[in-house]
This record gives structure tokens, sequence and C-alpha cells, in this order.
């Protein structure tokens, strides 16, 4: 079966939203089959073409949401996964928004040497943003330009590397392609520290995160310890989890028996009791000397109120205060209990801190990343490769495909199973869980200046061809 | 010349605070001149005895102040040169007050490899306080009962570890036991996160906290202009410092050029003010796109407040409000140029990171410990070692001794030189001076479990032969 999807006809989204012009010559695309949403199908013919000219299909790769230790490198293994396939890479700057806005990077251009650095490079290389599309209802016109943008840029291969929403963002435009007759693969690639992504056993971006925060509380924790008797015996250590606490069960990772730090874990799937948590830090103080407390940010009372809302606000000259949870349980401990306080909030740090990236995350981030161009390759669609653990002890695991219509906007949260009876603590099915996530280390090079040798990518993009986005 | 001290005669001061006893009997100390404040004097004879046998004089070892990454190594370095001159260490817990409170862990005890893995692990292991000792007028009854507990336990060598009040506490108590001619050598051992000790290059400590700090902003940096399109745009990192910007000004180690994080350091050393910072801030963010701020702690406004003290208070419902420099400055950010705000405060994980330790650091770290024993073992008295720069490229140091009484109370602060002219960056003179402190990793051993294998030390205390101190 052939058909023919002529541009400028009925069938001509990207003309609804204005910004059809003569740019869009009408031409022929390679008569193919509309796209299934998963499972093999076409099968993109290879481009005879070397790299240097530009007269084949591209791949498109885009970054979403807040970016990890580990998501360049999947990026990395993108790019160099394509052009072992002889595939040009072009990436969307600043993640979906450059796709709207045709603003693209095009990576053939990029050294070796800085396609491979980029394994250990933090941060998003191309740029990432918070931009959520919403149904193909709500926003067909963004969808269509979307599409629009890559037809004109002879886009085949759509890998958009995120979380829940860019899952959904992916399945949705492959739904797009498949109702216009546009050959494209789209394929999501797993990325979120939050780790709350369903189907895959673990998220890339998580490890690393989890690593930095068990590292950073055991090495705070021997601070404490050693200053207690005469100076801090409280310390709070804020963690990211606004819905599932992830990475203060990571924190859990520090200490094996109750004396030892983390002391007490404040997970977000626990009511937050004020009378109960000065009760037990109390006893823990008494027991150890002092005490060491991991909090979720997104710890919220038994009606609902995020404790983190509990601070802030205005001071008396109506200036923003910017509190946080930790700030306000070291506030209340002091108050209450009358002991000297620190904590600490790490912040984009935690997800940042690509000297101390777990191994396995790192690997897992690339292995995601090939397997991700695989995919396209053989024509997948609507798939995402994710991590499937064959067993905990010794650690195996493999990447396999996962339908994107199972992983879209579904949220993936800790199982009860992981939270220790009293709700402070972990469990050891959680410590068998957690623990090959942040097994290896895999430093960066680093400088004679002492510091890792981080590389960025110049973000200039390729000339547009359409109309500006007006979106 | 020989003179006897007979315990239990006029010269016995530790009697004055109401803790002499029987145990305290008579007898005849090893007749010697006193001991000048500095210099060689009499070489205490090394002790014919094995280890594990205790008649012989003992090295008490102490930790003082605020720990950091690299005093354990330190203390390491301490132990295994002391074991190679056949010298019993005993370590005091939590610092001098364990001295005073003769709380005194026995290190013969440890095993080698435990004392070895001291060398990899942060925090202060035999604990550390913070407890100043006045002046000898002032606090006589408290030096007197030191030298009470150094002359029962046959201490002939003190090393006290720290900053510029533990080398005016080694001082002084160098200064008593001469006047009561105990045969006493004094040694004060560098260490501060602050680097704010006279004489030495640098403090052990400090390099590490410098390339935490500088390597956590370089990765946050680029977290920040990877989503800073339509996320935070400016981040605001707060580094310690009270009264010297040490440590903020090793966050400019993160970037070169004006357009590179970190964007703007605020040191104490310079007067805050609003108006001009949140211009500077806009025109960051209006240049570059974002803004990468790192403030120290001690901060203040022309007329000398605190801006950590602008925040905080307490809150509608009369509790405290913790807050910080970093929190503070982000809110006002929010509030009068409307810009997302983030902010990190890394608090004691900066100066606990041994993880991202610098190697130079570390090799003072042990070199200060070394040199000290070799000091104390060749009777000097009242002396530091201290790093002294032989040159900047390449970096050349070595030890030499310094008197106490050139570092007793004295603070080192910043150089005029080091900040840069519009105040808000670091000069090349800066650059020079810090690189070489931050340089070559030194990272500890992991374990299965993807931790650093960090020890702790039993702090088991000695059996006490005085009565309790009552200070």
């Amino acid at each position: 079966m052939t058909r023919t999807l002529a541009i400028g006809c009925a069938a001509r989204p990207w003309a609804r939203n204005g910004t059809m012009t003569s740019a869009h010559r009408p031409r022929l695309l390679r008569a193919t089959p509309p796209l299934p949403y998963l499972g093999f199908c076409f099968p993109v013919p290879r481009s005879p073409f070397p790299l240097s000219q530009k007269a084949m299909p591209s791949l498109l790769y885009a970054q979403s949401g807040g970016v990890t230790a580990v998501i360049n490198a999947t990026a990395s293994a993108v790019i160099q996964a394509a052009r072992s396939h002889r595939v040009p890479v072009l990436a969307a700057k600043n993640g979906i928004l450059g796709a709207l806005r045709e603003e693209l990077i095009d990576t053939t251009s990029l050294p070796a040497s800085t396609a491979k650095a980029l394994a250990h490079t933090p941060g998003g290389a191309f740029g990432s943003c918070r931009y959520k599309l919403k149904s193909l209802d709500a926003d067909r016109a963004k969808y269509e330009r979307l599409l629009a943008v890559l037809r004109e840029h002879d886009v085949r291969w759509f890998l958009y590397n995120g979380g829940n929403d860019s899952a959904d963002t992916a399945l949705k435009v492959s739904q797009l392609a498949a109702e216009f007759d546009y050959p494209l693969a789209c394929i999501g690639v797993p990325k979120t520290v939050d780790n709350d992504l369903a189907v895959t056993d673990a998220c890339p971006g998580f490890g690393s995160a989890a690593k930095y925060t068990a590292v950073s509380v055991r090495e705070a924790a021997l601070d404490v310890a050693a200053m207690a008797d005469t100076s801090t015996k409280v310390f709070v250590y804020e963690a990211m989890g606004r819905h599932a606490g992830w990475l203060a069960a990571a924190a859990g990772l520090a200490g094996r028996t109750p004396d030892e730090a983390p002391h007490l874990i404040l997970f977000p799937e626990r009511a937050y009791d004020e009378a109960d948590f000065m009760s037990r830090v109390r006893a823990v103080v008494e027991r150890v000397g002092h005490c060491v407390v991991v909090a979720s940010e997104g710890i919220r009372t038994a009606d609902g109120t995020f404790v983190a809302d509990a601070g802030g606000g205005k001071d008396a000259f109506g200036h923003t205060q910017l509190g946080g949870v930790a700030s306000h349980l070291a506030g209340r401990v002091k108050d209450v209990l009358g002991y000297k306080v620190h904590w600490a909030l790490p912040d984009y740090l935690q997800r940042s801190a690509r000297h101390i990236a777990s191994e396995t995350d790192l690997r897992q981030a690339q292995a995601v990343g090939r397997k991700a161009v695989e995919y396209a390759m053989k024509g997948m669609n609507a798939v995402m490769p994710v991590i499937v653990r064959l067993r905990d002890r010794p650690y195996r695991w493999t990447v396999k495909p996962a339908p994107l219509t199972d992983i879209a906007n579904v949220e993936k949260t800790m199982p009860a199973g992981f939270i220790r009876e009293d709700g402070h603590g972990i469990t050891e099915a959680a410590r068998r869980y957690l623990e090959p996530l942040v097994r290896g280390e895999a430093p960066p090079p680093y400088g004679r200046d002492g510091l890792p040798r981080y590389v960025t990518v110049p973000r200039q993009c390729i000339d547009k061809r359409l109309p500006e986005w007006d979106g």
C-alpha cells in the first residue's frame, strides 16, 4: 500500500495556526502506511548520504523537565548511536519549546570528543524546559505546529527525554503523525530524579541524586556527631520529592542501625505530626546524643497542608520569606525542644552532582539513549526503553521497550513496603531495591584547575524555515 | 641545672580547684629546666617500652572547633607518626573538654587499618567542641585542671588541632607548664575551613571545602543554565564565612569569564547594597539569561547589620523562622525583580564532603600532623607546623615551624587584591592563590553499597584517675 500526503491539502494541519507560508512548498512525502502506536512498523530507510550532507532524514532529540546529573549521558549516547547509523541529530534548544519555535541545534558539527564528554557533564546541554502540552484537543495547534517543524526538517525520529509528561507528549505526537500519515517514530527516553516513571524499574538521574543524598547525609552526620556535645544537636536535611519520598528513602542507605544517621526520615507518604516528631527527636537526642533528620520537601500534615507552607510568607516589612521544610522543622525543634539546630537545603546541587554520579545510573542513562536510537532505527514507535531488573543480588538489568501508553501520565509511587512500620525509616526491601542504583563510581575527568572538565555545547540554531511561532 | 617539683607543695595548682585527692601522690618529676615558648629545648627521652606497656610518656591529641573533611587525616598522621616513635597517643574526647573532664581515648588499641582509614573519613573521629579558654588569669583554674590531667597521665606532648583559639590555648598551656616546670611540649596543629589562620599559607580543611564550593557552583550553574528559559533565572548559593569571604572567593574558580557562573559574589569584606545588587542581577539576567549568585553568610549592609538577620525572626504564629543570606536574597530578588528564584544552603555538607576532598588539602593535613609529631619529638614547644608556599606555578610547598605567639588570636583576612574592583568577583591573584589548594582528587574507597567506607572510632575512655571536673 502506498499513499501520498500532499502538503497544502486538507491534511495540512500546520496551516491552521497561521504558520503556513510559501515556505511550505507542497511536496510528496515518502509513501508509507500510518504508524501504529507501538511495535515494529516501517523501517525508515537509512540514508545513503554521508553526515555532512543534510539531504537525509533527521532525528530530533529534546530534553524535558528538570535536568539531572546524567541526562547528558543519554544525549551523548543518542548522538553517538545515531552517528553510527549515519543519522544526523538535531537537538531542540530548551526542550519542546525549541521544537515549537524551530530553534534547532545541529549536532553533526559537534566534535566527537564533545559528544563523548557530554557523558560526564551535568545539566542539560541543549537546554530543557518546563512546558506541558495538554491534550490533543486542547493544544491541537501546538501539536500541529510541532509536526510542521518536524516535517520541515525531515525529522523521522523524535526522541523525547523526560518524565511522565514527556512520555505523554511523545505519545500524542506519534498519534498526530499517524493521523496525518507522516512517517514519524516517537520514542520516549526516561529521565527523572523523582523516580516516578511507571514500568521502568528505575529512572536515569535518580540513582545519582540518590547517591548524592546518601553520601551527603553520611558525611554531614559525622560532622554533627563530632560536635554535638557543645554545638548542633539536631540537623535537618531537605531532600527533593514533592509527591514521593524516593530521595528521602535513599538517605536511609547512609545508616543501618537505629543509632546511625539518618535517625528519622519524614516521607510525603506519611502525614506529618509535630508532637510525634518532637517526641521522636527528643528520644533520639537522649539516646544517641544528636539527631539527623531527612525530610522530603513535600511532607504534609494530616489535613493535607504542606509543612513547607507553614514557613515563608511575608516578614514584618512585607518582604517575601522563602521557607522550606528543613528551615521550618529546624525552627520548630529549636522552639519546642530548645536544641541547637542546623539545616541544609542542597536544592539543585542534589540533581546536578555529576562528580558523585552512580555508575549504575550512568550506564543506564547511556543504555536507554542507545536503545532509543536502536528502537527508532528499527521503526518502533510510541515506545520507551525501560530498565528491567533481572536480579537484586547480584544486580542484573537489561533494557526493553515498553509502550508509552503504559507510561504517559502515570505516577509510580513508592511501595508501602519500603517504609518502616514506624514510618521514619526504610525497610530491607527498600534497601535491596535502592542499593544497586547508587552502586559504583563514575567520576568525571578533572582539569589542572582541580575542577571537573565539563563541556558546554554552543546553542546556536540552524536557520529557521518557518514563520515565527506565535504560541 | 636540675630542679625538683614536688607535687603537693605550693606549686600544686591542680589542688586549687578542689580536685586534689589521694590520686595525686607526691612524686618527683624528671628534673628539667622550664620550657621556653619556642625552639628546641629538651628532647624528651623516647621510651624504651613497647606500645603495649603504658609506663611511658604519652602524647595527647585533641580536635577543636568546627571539624573538616580532612581533620581526621591529620589525626591519622599524628597517630601513625607517633607509633613510628613508639609513643602512645591519647585522644581527648570532644576536644579540650575531654582533656578537662579526663575523658581520654587510648588510641594504642586502634587497629592500624583504622588509624589509616581515618585519613579518608570526614568529621572529627574523637569528637570536637566549641569551648574557648580565656586568659590565664580569667580561667586559671581550668588551665591548672588541664595540667593536672596531663600530668596524671604522664602526657609530655600536647597536640591541639584547631584554629586561632586553639593556638592560643596551646600557647597558654605551654606557658603554665613552664611556670610549673612541667616538661610539656605544646604544638598547635592548623585546621579550619575559614582559612583565617595567620602565618600559614593555607589552613588544612579549607582546600577541600573550597573544592566542594567551586564544583557545586559549577554543577548547579549548568542546571540553572539549562532551565532558565522557563524556570529559575536566579540561583543563590550560600557559602560559609562569617568574617572573611574565602569560601565565596573559591566559588569564583568555577568560571573564568563574566558570563560564566558565578556571575556575582557577595563578600563580607564589601558592604551589601541592595539597590546595587538588584541592578547587577538584572543586568546579568538580561545579558546571560540567568544569574548565579554566591553569597557569604556574613555579608553586612554599610551600617554593619548582618543581611541574614533581615530574614528569620518569628512568623505570625510566633514560631522561630530560621533564615539565611541565600533565602533572604532570593526572596528579595523575587519581590523586586520578579524572577523565579532558587537557593541552596549546603551548610555542614561543604565542610564534611570528604568524597570531593582536594588532594593538596589532604596532603597538607597529613603533613602538618606528621610534622607536629616530629617537632614534639624534637622537644620543640609552642610552635605550629605551617604551610609555606614556595611557588605558585608549579605549586610547591613545604612545612615549617612557626611560633604560636605569631598565630594565637590573630585573624588573617583576605587580601584586598583578591577581590575584583567591582567588588563581585575574584582577581587573577586570588585565582593563583586558590587554584593549587583545590587541585587533585583524593576520593575515599567505596563499598559494595555504593557509599564511602568511612570508619568510626569507639569513643570509650580509659579509667579516670582524678575526681570529676566541676568546671
